[in-house]
């Protein structure tokens, strides 16, 4: 089936993360080695978001969760840290720059296709880091729409819908498993790329061998996808 | 209050409807004034939307609300057309131009603010007119987030919270007095842009003394927002 529409993960696959945390950690005077205070704040995300979909939470937008879970990093580390200076932590979220090839491969990948975020970001987050890493997008679609986070199908099914599409004509492109996995159960086509650097340097190795194509990056995905 | 974000009415506002379905009138084989007949679709619009929001209809997206007020127009006037080139027509709606100042006068706004599309129109028709006109928003908000029609204040609400800000801080741009008076109801600020040839030379005059800004382009917009 062809591809008429791409949705995109957003953290971690269009924009570094750990380099903006680790950058926001060694500016907020907390001590430690800020890549590993990175990692353990993000080590976080998954498990909070799926408490709020299993409902042992309520709904909490990412300002709010990540907000949630650095309290939870610095209790359990014993660090003091007034409530401003974990405001600026949480907002570090909003200010990641994107991955090399992401700007330029967005917009030759918009030539030829609409193109989405499809991300767990609330909508006000996204249009943060398009607007700080100049992403030009057709459309942003947050998981806030669905209430619900990936995986849950539902997330997937909102973009197929306000997109107008078949599931099966839209593409999840994203760096993650378990991401494009609940894409192709929501229907749609997937493909990985992969991001050996979104952990540093000592990132384990990832594939999808179940996506319909992989990738190093935009640029690649776009060659690919010429008619 | 300071003005944090701006958001646009697009069908008259930004994207110049009756001269575009008036071309596709005139290329449908509909014998008969294309500019009357254009006039005459759009003056079903608002009725329809009013069934929608009071629950005498249920909900329908812009392609299926345009079917609709198509087949009435066309019932009453005795035309006999084919399916195909209804929705020939229906889909003229997705791809109309802009005036000649908004490409450049968004870019020119969206240097100072959070810009985005506060529309009645679906997501995937924004969508197509957007890429269209090649007119860069930050963020497409359709009325369908909100599961009913403007000016219902939920529309409006809707744009504040998915962006982030107090209704009071966001500003909405638009050509129709009952658009603006529906985003005032809901807390937000308003700026009145004329559009003296949205019905064409004939257009009635129309003002709006309750709006906070009067301009008559998106430049002038951008000039009197200029910190």
């Amino acid at each position: 089936m062809a591809v008429r529409a791409l949705v995109f993960d957003v953290f971690g696959t269009l924009v570094d993360w750990r380099a903006g945390i680790a950058a926001a950690f060694r500016a907020s005077g907390v001590s430690g080695d800020p890549e590993e205070l990175a990692d353990a704040w993000r080590a976080r995300y998954r498990p909070i978001l799926t408490e709020v979909n299993d409902g042992a939470r309520p709904w909490g937008n990412f300002d709010e969760l990540h907000l949630a879970t650095l309290d939870d990093l610095l209790g359990e580390r014993g660090v003091d840290l007034p409530s401003d200076r974990r405001h600026r932590l949480v907002d570090a979220w909003h200010r990641l720059s994107p991955w090399p090839d992401v700007r330029a491969g967005l917009e030759a990948l918009r030539r030829g296709r609409v193109t989405a975020a499809l991300s767990n970001g609330h909508t006000a987050l996204l249009v943060d880091l398009a607007r700080h890493g100049d992403l030009r997008f057709d459309c942003l679609i947050s998981a806030e729409l669905a209430h619900v986070y990936k995986p849950a199908p539902a997330v997937y099914e909102t973009g197929a819908r306000l997109l107008g599409v078949d599931p099966a004509e839209l593409m999840l492109v994203a760096a993650h498993p378990w991401d494009l996995q609940g894409a192709r159960a929501a229907g749609l086509q997937s493909a990985f790329i992969d991001r050996p650097l979104e952990y540093g340097p000592g990132s384990p190795a990832r594939e999808d061998p179940d996506a319909t194509e992989s990738v190093g990056d935009l640029h690649e995905l776009a060659a690919r996808l010429a008619p």
